[in-house]
């Protein structure tokens, strides 16, 4: 048994009784009942998680996988590939909006190079596990081969299953690609049947011309692998990216781990949405995070049946709507394990009042 | 000239040229133009409210009015009028949801009396500024004497003044009293001209029963006071709240200051709308927190021109909804005064590819 099958095969869905039980102790906290609205769903769905009314989710980490994407040969990106390992190179002096966010919450970062294509030092914070120099313009194409989305995918269930080991209790991803959007498009409309013109969008800035590029591109793309489209797994190395199988996997390992896990933007959720294919119990431990300016991102949220903590029309990636969105679960788990119950405090409910001595 | 006339005079409008020069600044900063979203607006209006480019929003406060409701006796509650009392108490233990997350954020928090109807010890972290023991009932006659309004203003003043000299850079304001909503939806109704029916909502848990009857209380008020609600200052003495005063004072006093504001939910964006009513200039040092459950918000709102930041269904007050808000403005002010410029970190730009070396 391989590490992706060994991780499906260890998990588990998320015990609805233990979010009965959160409910019931939310009741005896002194606030009218409901009254924190999601904050008390996340709490309660942390606890479960957890399966202990006290979760704790105060040790967090991002981790930004970044890859190249052969697809960008096409123009669908107003950036030049070399963006990509521009940007890494970013992230490890620590110059990038993830950097900003991450140290502003107290966030642990790590950025993990699965497909960048072109040279990286040794830094502290970059996990180098190359698997290849970018995928393969999947106009033309698969993506990428089997094996190199196996060892992906591998990839993040081992930045997860690490960070489990280093007791990080709250896990958010994110990623960087120049020309990631387009692979998360054609995700989208692949694992949705819905058309590509619904879904694509201006990623990091594509003018009118640009877009109409990228749609033509992601039709070409499901009508090139059109009988293979039917596993997520086949999806993934057929139209994803390097990037993508890691966080796909990185979701995977975590809810092996039992972790909660935060989703970022579209390209984030794209890979989310594979994973809850690959396994619909790991929809259980996700929390989208916010929602992305991207119409693909909608499509993709059905499959994991929720609606983003946060709406803040970001549309940045790197993980930095999960590294706010993390700060809003920190709270709602602070606010749950932190507050006094109407006993404790002698405060009155709308049913029992409690006279003041 | 008295406190409230002299706060008024300093209030300057936020000089928008610092808006288009941290706009320009904001393009210089590795991301795609815009890519930040909201978050760019919140750093530029940070950045043009203290006119730098370097702009510090680290020492945040949050500073929670208490005041009483003669309207209780209306039955416009579930909660009896003593849990107001209960809950401060609740508040200086540290065991409300407010503790928890000013706790969690690292956030300071201050209590203050401005019309609790109950005894209160002495106690690190309560100011004591009663100005009487709660209102007086207003379906029978003005809430406040123009006095008590103007001395709650007064004390909302004076506490944001303390704030500032005391170094705190972001000021975010919420409330507890019981009956409060009903007092804001009577505000919102005089402000807005719209009917009752149309912004009464359920507070901390109204049934239908209680709904119809805040209904019928807030129209009663508005026949008995009609002919003095064209002046913000006299909504607020024949409708409105001790702590609403209060709140509406810190808008003024906070806005005096130039230091950016962070309201809460629909009590504290009514005590932010009488503020902008009274001076409009208040209106650029604002930063809705968060959407409310309660309809009376959406008409306050308007009179902010702003939409909030937060929609997590929350509906309890205290400053909850401000207390996770301050981490989305302080996370927007650490992109802008972090984040490396292209030049700077090297990375090409959709214009101006840099080749990596």
């Amino acid at each position: 048994m391989n590490l992706l099958e060994e991780s499906l095969s260890r998990i588990k869905p998320v015990d609805r009784s233990w979010i009965d039980k959160a409910a019931a102790r939310q009741l005896e906290l002194t606030k009218p009942p409901g009254s924190l609205g999601r904050l008390e769903d996340i709490a309660n769905r942390c606890a479960a998680i957890s399966e202990s009314l006290s979760p704790s989710v105060s040790r967090a980490l991002i981790a930004v996988f970044a890859g190249d994407h052969g697809v960008c040969e096409e123009g669908v990106s107003p950036y030049p590939q070399a963006v990509t390992v521009q940007m890494v190179l970013n992230f490890l002096r620590g110059g990038a909006a993830i950097n900003t966010l991450t140290r502003a919450n107290g966030i642990e970062l790590k950025v993990v190079d699965v497909g960048v294509a072109g040279e990286l030092p040794e830094a502290p914070g970059l996990v180098r596990r190359r698997v290849a120099c970018g995928t393969r313009n999947f106009v033309k194409g698969p993506a990428m081969s089997a094996e190199e989305a196996r060892a992906a995918i591998a990839t993040g269930i081992d930045v997860a299953r690490q960070a489990a080991a280093e007791g990080f209790e709250l896990l958010g991803f994110g990623e960087m690609g120049i020309g990631n959007t387009t692979a998360s498009t054609a995700i989208a409309a692949a694992l949705s049947s819905l058309p590509p013109a619904l879904l694509v969008g201006r990623g990091a800035g594509a003018d009118d011309q640009v877009l109409a590029r990228k749609t033509r591109v992601v039709e070409r793309a499901l009508a090139l692998h059109r009988s293979h489209l039917d596993d997520p797994f086949d999806v993934l190395a057929r139209v994803g990216g390097l990037e993508i199988a890691a966080m796909c996997g990185f979701c995977l390992g975590g809810a092996a781990e039992r972790r909660p896990l935060v989703v970022d933007g579209v390209i984030a959720t794209s890979a989310a949405a594979l994973a809850v294919r690959m396994k619909p119990d790991v929809a259980g431990y996700l929390f989208a995070g916010h929602r992305s300016a991207e119409p693909a991102q909608t499509a993709l949220l059905q499959i994991l049946d929720q609606e983003p903590l946060l709406d803040l029309r970001m549309r940045l990636g790197e993980g930095t709507g999960a590294a706010i969105a993390i700060k809003v679960i920190q709270a709602a788990v602070a606010a749950f394990t932190g507050m006094a119950t109407f006993t404790s405090a002698g405060v009155s409910t709308n049913e029992t009042p409690i006279v003041q001595q």
